[in-house]
């Protein structure tokens, strides 16, 4: 990873934004930014230097991990331990930038009082966010491996899917292989709603049984080399009826009408209501109670978000996913998933394409 | 769970510490407050109401959950709508506590913003926080059965772990069992340190393969009914020395020492200081690197923390884990975790007692 040029467009940025460090506490940023993986850690960016502090569980692993940053080993938090450095080493007043939606209002307050008459907080701009939007090549290959073996976790589901079988043992069976197959971890606890369990669009698998028939939904991602799948699948238990395939065939055509609206300059809104008119077209809409996608990287939600009056324009190289659904409360629910990559003509679907009914 | 209790005793330390309205954001206390599970809420109590703000995912969970508060669905962030509710119902001035470890920065600038004039935020201590230290017998009953699922997992560790088997694969194999046996999940990424890798700390299971000989450090926990279990368990892979085994009962007399200092009245820092004080007496002193133990609950890691220095009285109720640990880098780690309920008169382990060195 180019840990390095990250750093130094991050301090091109610095001078625009007329910070003289950038304190960052979001841990997927710090990770981006230098590499480092644990779980404490505070880095902080000057134009000529970066220090990251972690504390003494991860001094090894720190050495290991970050060659673009000194480091530092804290006794205390590694976030009060960079500003009691700062506030030290600053005889002259600066303005430090911090990141508003990581750091707590406590900590804030904690902060500002160390840096009294001697630093300025500012609330900076998202920047790494921002930088974090377009993925680059090293990037989109972890995010192609990790969606090939989330992806791969759906054929278990199909096997272990039948009536009477509880939710929860597909979704232990999916995490097992998951493990095995060398992920970190899910991506985010398992969504497995069968029958008008469907209908809840944050099913998390539970002990319900599986019924004769109807839908289950099976949302599911992989953490692999700290990167996120994310892929949802809804097969149907059971013979369908020609209404039931209706239903699907109409999510499945507003996917495709989503997808086919990536490309570079396209607005994340138009994206969206690609999705949404298939739906509304079909007196749909209603049902289509979220956002069609969200990017996925480092995290599993990430900029841009795919959504009605949302401006961001794409771009060659975010990655996000298309997944519009239809949810009747009590009765049933749909929803079809891929992750696609934004390329200089469109976009490219990185989730294997088959998404004919599945019926089992 | 006593929700109606735990609100009116918050009330009464409302009037106390002079705010209008407490604003919870620290989603384990609304579900201590309320019983509601979800993912995204805002819980708004004042005097004679309680209020819980969430979005459309969660309109139906929410009505079976939460009895002892009005739900609002928000079409936006909960908090952000408990904040307008506020700003338009109040025509006095009010003073708004806020919980300010679990708000963001960012977010208490936007509510200061909505209220000005209208109300005044004020940070309010951690009186939630507070009442969890102690658990009701309710919550005992449950920490009490997630315990007990949680330490039937050591029996798979002991199966699985063998030379040349992979860390993540004994960590896959506890995980698949702790989700068949009705777990919501890990209360944690599973620890599985073997060999060097035991001098780790926070060790997670890895694509490292056990070694031929040396300890392997097993810390792993589960969910149950939302409360979280947690232990530590080492075993040696090979014939031990005499120096192995010697380590190993010095970790385990410090542990011994910790839980029998653990009593009403005892401060965190003593028990902390009795194990710590056998590691010195042994010459590890310098290898115990983290703290005795924490408190535990709705979250892996409450109040209090057995620190030296902290001050904080235990009493009946109180659950916390006991688990000192010794560590030489590159070399070897021990550590051996139970959690224990205060009682009246001492404390009773709730963790399965066998502690005997296991050799595989």
């Amino acid at each position: 990873m180019d840990h390095a040029g990250r750093l130094s467009r991050l301090r091109s940025a610095l001078g625009v934004n007329d910070l003289g460090f950038l304190l960052i506490t979001h841990l997927p940023n710090i990770r981006y930014l230098c590499g480092f993986t644990g779980s404490a850690a505070a880095l902080l960016v000057a134009d000529h230097d970066a220090v990251l502090f972690t504390d003494g569980r991860y001094r090894t692993q720190a050495r290991e991990e970050v060659k673009v940053a000194r480091i530092m080993i804290a006794r205390k938090s590694p976030l009060l331990a960079a500003a009691e450095w700062l506030a030290a080493a600053r005889s002259r007043s600066t303005t430090v930038g911090i990141e508003p939606e990581s750091i707590t209002a406590g900590m804030r307050d904690r902060l500002a009082g160390m840096f009294k008459g001697r630093a300025r907080l500012r609330s900076a701009p998202p920047l790494v966010e921002r930088a974090r939007m377009v993925k680059d090549a090293a990037e989109i290959l972890r995010i192609r491996r990790a969606v090939e073996v989330g992806a791969s976790l759906f054929h278990i589901a199909r096997k272990k899917i039948r009536p009477g079988v509880t939710e929860v043992e597909v979704a232990a069976a999916m995490e097992y292989e998951a493990r095995c197959t060398g992920a970190e971890g899910m991506s985010f606890p398992t969504i497995l709603a069968s029958g008008a369990r469907s209908a809840i669009v944050h099913g998390r698998a539970s002990g319900a049984r599986i019924p004769r028939r109807g839908f289950v939904v099976c949302d599911f991602g992989v953490i692999l080399a700290g990167y996120c799948s994310d892929r949802t699948r809804t097969v149907h238990v059971g013979r369908p009826s020609g209404e039931v395939r209706r239903l699907y065939e109409a999510v499945l055509e507003a996917q495709q009408a989503a997808i086919a609206a990536v490309r570079p300059g396209a607005t994340a809104a138009e994206v969206d209501g690609a999705a949404r008119h298939v739906l509304r077209e079909r007196k749909l809409g209603r049902y289509f109670t979220h956002s069609t996608g969200h990017g996925l990287g480092l995290e599993i939600h990430e900029a841009p978000r795919l959504a009605e009056g949302q401006t961001q324009k794409l771009e060659p190289g975010m990655v996000i996913t298309i997944e519009p659904g239809a949810y009747v409360p009590g009765k049933w629910g749909v929803r079809i998933e891929d992750v696609v990559v934004v390329t200089p003509s469109g976009c490219e679907v990185l989730t294997p394409t088959d998404k004919e009914l599945v019926i089992i």
